[in-house]
């Protein structure tokens, strides 16, 4: 009994990862329809949230399954609770990459605003975090975690360097606001996603530890 | 054992409500702040964040417990795991509350931009989602949840066409740019409560006839 379900818990591990890594494309995609101008992957990445969002409901699904057939205790119980809200953390950053996309064919409709030079940058440290949430929970890894609460910070000092900078084209040439708002909302979709990597990490602080780590750090000032 | 754990549930079932309205009284304080321009009310809204984020982990642990000591099945295990998420959309509510409340410090420091009229309309609306969503919830009443779901299109609505609005703003006159900004923000994170109600409403129609309806609406355009 505990070796098959020490099967299925291996088998939920990989399911979070593959979804994990579909969201990581998403987001990657997302960002190459906006600075690529290529609005055929824009189309393909709004096509794909479907497979995510389903990916969320097997494995809700599964936890449920699981925690009614084999009724785990302490550890197994904590990684099954916490394999649920992973999943519906990892569900929400599919839903933003899905907006960046949708801001993209909007942005690729009309004359390029600036060079985008800080929102590939902030997308960089953002895809990373996804990244290293989820290695930190496939290792059990606090560590890595506690780092990926740290970065947390600079997607945010980015985003408002981002939002002045644009503020500042806006004031200057009206006829820019409305590209320079999709810019907005592209970079605060970032930083959406890196508030949900950084509710996993300290789920898997909770998780390794014990220890509720969330809401201790205040939150983003936009 | 068993009638000691319906206790439990009862009062699992109490907590959550009390957080509802925890979260609802915060939204509607900050809203407040925002029309009545009361800076001293979104500091209060501001300070009390911690209390519902307090009522999140309380709930949290109060499910695990659950789910370890008494290895609930069936309906009583959808109705822990429900709580849980439940639980995590309201402190995500609370979040946005605490958002409002610091755009409108920021307004309020400003002369006032325009009368707000679809602002208050907008915010009735998703209170009334707030409300609905857990009354469905605790009257396991999934006719009352899917109406919630519907509402939510009013509001995107409602938000896009204040976009709209404060986008003619912007371009007629710059100087109204970065108010006019701030009041975008008030919108959106209105919208985003009423998803995150919809989400709530969502789980209950899947509390109570086991079915999933998520992730068949599109998404919301901004």
């Amino acid at each position: 009994m505990q070796r098959h379900f020490d099967h299925d818990l291996a088998q939920l591990k990989n399911h979070l990862l593959r979804m994990g890594a579909m969201v990581e494309h998403q987001i990657q995609r997302a960002l190459q329809a906006l600075v690529e101008r290529d609005s055929d992957v824009a189309l393909s990445v709004i096509e794909r949230d479907h497979e995510v969002n389903a990916l969320d409901v097997e494995i809700d699904d599964t936890c449920i399954k699981l925690l009614a057939t084999q009724q785990p205790t302490a550890r197994d119980l904590r990684f099954v609770s916490t394999a649920m809200k992973i999943s519906s953390e990892l569900e929400r950053m599919g839903d933003l990459a899905d907006n960046i996309a949708q801001r993209a064919l909007e942005l690729n409709g009309e004359p390029q605003l600036k060079p985008y030079i800080d929102i590939p940058r902030m997308a960089n440290w953002t895809m990373r975090m996804v990244k290293e949430c989820l290695d930190a929970f496939v290792n059990s890894d606090p560590v890595l975690a506690r780092k990926v609460c740290v970065d947390d910070d600079v997607v945010d000092n980015i985003n408002e360097q981002l939002f002045r900078e644009l503020l500042s084209f806006m004031l200057e040439n009206p006829a820019t606001i409305t590209r320079a708002i999709r810019l907005t909302f592209v970079a605060k979709s970032l930083e959406r996603i890196a508030d949900h990597a950084t509710n996993i990490a300290e789920l898997v602080v909770y998780m390794v530890e014990g220890k509720n780590i969330r809401h201790v750090a205040p939150s983003a000032p936009l």
